[in-house]
C-alpha cells in the first residue's frame, strides 16, 4: 500500500505528495501584480518580500499554488483533518467498499497518560510493561472487531451499516488538495505542541514536502513562529 | 439529553433548532437591493420572485440568514455531515472528555442488505429474525467495546488514545450554523434517495425546521425538485 | 436614503444593522459542547472562557452567529470589502438599474497626500486651500460624468455599457451577512492604521454594532490587539 | 503588456494561463480512492466515470487541480469576477500605484441597447453611426478623466484618493487561481447567454484553456449543458 516517495508513518500510514504546482516565485508574482510587475526568476529582494508578506499577514499571495497529497491515517486523525474547510477532500468509502484490517496500535513510546488541568494538559509516557498491556488490548480488540465486521458482511448486512462496529483506530485514506496558505494554517494548529501526537506526526511529514517545494516561504513561516499569515 | 422542541431520532439522537435568523423577507430584500429597493413585508409578487430566484439559480439572496442547530447523531453520520464546508461546526471532544455509552442500533425495519450494481445500489430489509441477530450482535459489541474503553481509561491511558477502540456507531453531538443556501445543498444531497438512510432521517428533520421558518422558500425548493440554487 | 438607527458616513453612506443573531452565550455554548455542556446564561467563568478562546486562537466557537448589515459606500471602498470571501453579498446592480448621482467628495480634513517609502507609507493632510481645489475638481468631474452617463442612457445605450464611464467614487449599496469570526478578520485588517481611511471609518461603524451585540467577545477582541482568532 | 500564449481580448485585455496542475486523471483518481484504487493512466472506462460524476453531481473529484490565470480586463468585468469566492485573487493596486491609461471602448458591433422586460432582457446592436458616436463619447470621456487623474496626482493628492475619479471602464489586472469545479461554476454563470457580453468573452477564453488541459472533463461539462456539478 505504501507508495514510493511517500513518508511512512506508524505501521500502515503515509503522506505521499501526488503532485504540486508550488513555487516561491508564485508568491512573489502574486504580490508584485499590485504594481503591475512580473518576474521570471527570484532574486534576493524577493526573499525579503516573502518575509515581509508573512510578517505583515498579507495572506493572499500564498494562495496561488496547490499541493495534492495522498494520505493514509487512522480515522480519529482524519476526523481532525476534515475540520479544515479550505481545501479539497476525497476519501475511501465504507458505504460501498469493505475496509481493510489495518489499525493503529501506538508504538510503546507513544502510549501515554494525560496529566494537568483543563486548558493546560500535557502527556507522559507510561512504563514499558503498561505500554505493552495497552498494545495487546488494542490488538485483541481490533482482531475481534474485524472478525465481527466480516461476520456481519457474510450475513449480508449492508456495508454502510456494518461499519458501525469499526473503531476510530482503523485506517482510511484520502486525497487532500490545498494551497500553502491553508497548509500553513493547518501546520500552525496541527504541528503545534497542543495538537494530538498522531496528527503532529502527519503535520511534520507535510512540512518536509512544503520545505522542499517552497524553501523561501517555508523559512519565512518558521521564522514567523509557524503562524499562518 | 434530548431537548424540548427537538426532533428525536433513533434512540439517542436529535435535531434541535437552537436559534434562527431566517425569513423569506430576507431573501426578497437581498434580491431587491439590485434595484435599490427594500420592503418591510412580503406580498404576492415576492413569492413569485423567490420562485424565480430558485429556478434561475440565483443563489446568493438565499445566504442572508442563519440557522444554528444542535445535533446528536452517530459518528458515521457526523463524518458525512462534516464534509459540508460552507457552515460552522463545534463538536463534542473525545480528546479531553469521556464519551457516554450511547450507540446506534438500527431498529428492526432498518436492518438492510445491499443489492444491485456499482453506481446503482439499492437496499432491502432482511427478515425479522436476521434483523434481531444483527441487533444483538451490535448491542453485544458495543457493550464489550465500552467496557474495554473504560478499562483503558482506568489504567490511565489518555482519553485521546483510548478513543481508538470506540466504534463509528457511538453518538457524538455538535452545533452546526448554516445559511439556507448551504442547507438546501445539504438537503439536495442528504435527503436524496441515494443518501444513507440514517443521514436522510436527519435531513428530513432539518427540513421541518426550514419549512416552518421560511415557508415560501421551502415551497420553491420542493417545487424545484429539491435542487439547490 | 439613510435609515433610522444606521451610522451615517460621509455625505451619502451608512452602515445599518438589518438583523443579528449574535450573543456572547453562543460562543460559550459552542465551546462547551466539547464537554457536552450547555448553559442558559453567562456567568463570570464564561467571560474568562471567551478571553481564553480568543487568545489561544480557537476560532470556530466565534462562528455560530450572524450579522446582516446594509451598507452604502463608494465603489472603491466596496471593491476592498468584496475581497472578503467568508460572508455573503448582494449588491445594487448597474446592469439593469440606473445608479443615482451620489458621489464621494472627501471632507477638507480628509484630503491628503501620501508620504514615505514603499511598505511604510503614511498620509498627511494638505492645506485648506489645496483641499478646496481638490474638492471642487471632484465635484465638477462627478457632475460632468453623470451628465455624460445620462446622455448615453438617453441615446439608448444599454445601462451595463453606459456604466463604463461612472467613477469609482460613486456610491453603491449592498447587504453583507457575516459571522463574528469573519467580521473580526475584517476589522483586524480594515480598522488597522494601514487601511485606507475611508474603509476604516466603515470598520469603526461596524465595531459599534459588534460591541453592542457581543460585549464580552468585543472586549476580548480589543484586549487581544484586534487580532482575529 | 500582452503575453505570448495568452488569448487577447478587446484592445488591452487578455487571459493568460500562467501555470496549471490539471489532468483528467486527477478526477478519476480522486473518485477511485473511494474504492482504494489508483491508476497511472486513463482508459475508456475512466471517461465513462467522468461523465457519470458530472451527471450525478459528484462535485468533489473535480477539485484536485489548479489553474493559475493572469487576467487583464475592465474593472466592471473584474467586479463581477470577484464575486466568485471559491478561488484566490491578487490584483493591481490603485492605492500605491498609478494605473495606466488603458480603457474599454466597445467595438462598433458590441455597442448595444437593452430591450425587453425585467427578468428577460435582451440586447440589440445599434446602427453604425450611433455606435461611432458612443465610441467617440467614451474615448473623449476617458481622455479628459485621465488628464484630471494625472493633474490630481501632480498636485500631490494621494493615489488612493485620486482613483475616485477613474471610470469602471479602466483596465485592471489580477491573478486568479481556481480549481476546475469552481471554474465550471464560473463558466455556467458567466459563459451563459444572460451574462454581460464582455465577461462572456473572458469566459470563452477560459474555456479554451480548460478544454486543452482536461479534454474529457470539458466534454462531459459541455454534454451536461455547462451545468457545474
Amino acid at each position: 500500500m505504501v507508495e514510493r516517495g511517500a513518508v511512512e508513518l506508524f505501521e500502515h500510514g503515509f503522506v505521499r505528495l501526488d503532485e504540486a504546482m508550488a513555487s516561491d516565485l508564485s508568491v512573489v508574482n502574486a504580490a508584485r501584480v499590485s504594481f503591475a510587475k512580473r518576474k521570471e526568476e527570484m532574486d534576493d529582494s524577493d526573499a525579503f518580500l516573502v518575509r515581509f508578506l508573512m510578517r505583515e499577514r498579507h495572506g493572499t499571495p500564498f494562495e496561488h499554488n496547490a499541493f495534492r497529497f495522498h494520505i493514509r491515517c487512522p480515522i480519529f486523525v482524519a476526523r481532525e483533518w476534515f475540520r479544515h474547510r479550505i481545501g479539497s477532500f476525497n476519501e475511501e468509502s465504507a458505504r460501498y467498499h469493505q475496509l481493510e484490517p489495518a489499525f493503529y496500535v501506538p508504538s510503546p513510546e507513544d502510549v501515554r497518560t494525560q496529566v494537568g488541568m483543563p486548558g493546560a494538559y500535557t502527556f507522559e509516557t507510561v512504563g514499558s510493561e503498561a505500554a505493552e498491556r495497552v498494545r495487546e488490548t488494542f490488538a485483541a480488540h481490533y482482531e475481534e472487531t474485524y472478525a465481527r465486521y466480516e461476520q456481519l458482511l457474510e450475513c449480508g448486512l449492508a456495508k454502510e451499516l456494518a461499519r458501525s462496529v469499526l473503531p476510530m483506530g482503523i485506517f482510511t485514506q484520502f486525497y487532500w488538495t490545498v494551497n500553502v496558505r491553508a497548509l500553513m494554517n493547518f501546520l500552525s494548529l496541527r504541528a503545534h505542541e497542543t495538537a494530538q501526537l498522531e496528527i503532529r506526526r502527519y503535520a511534520e511529514a507535510l512540512e518536509t514536502f512544503f520545505a522542499k517545494q517552497m524553501p523561501i516561504t517555508y523559512k519565512a513561516f518558521v521564522a514567523n513562529e509557524r503562524t499562518a499569515p
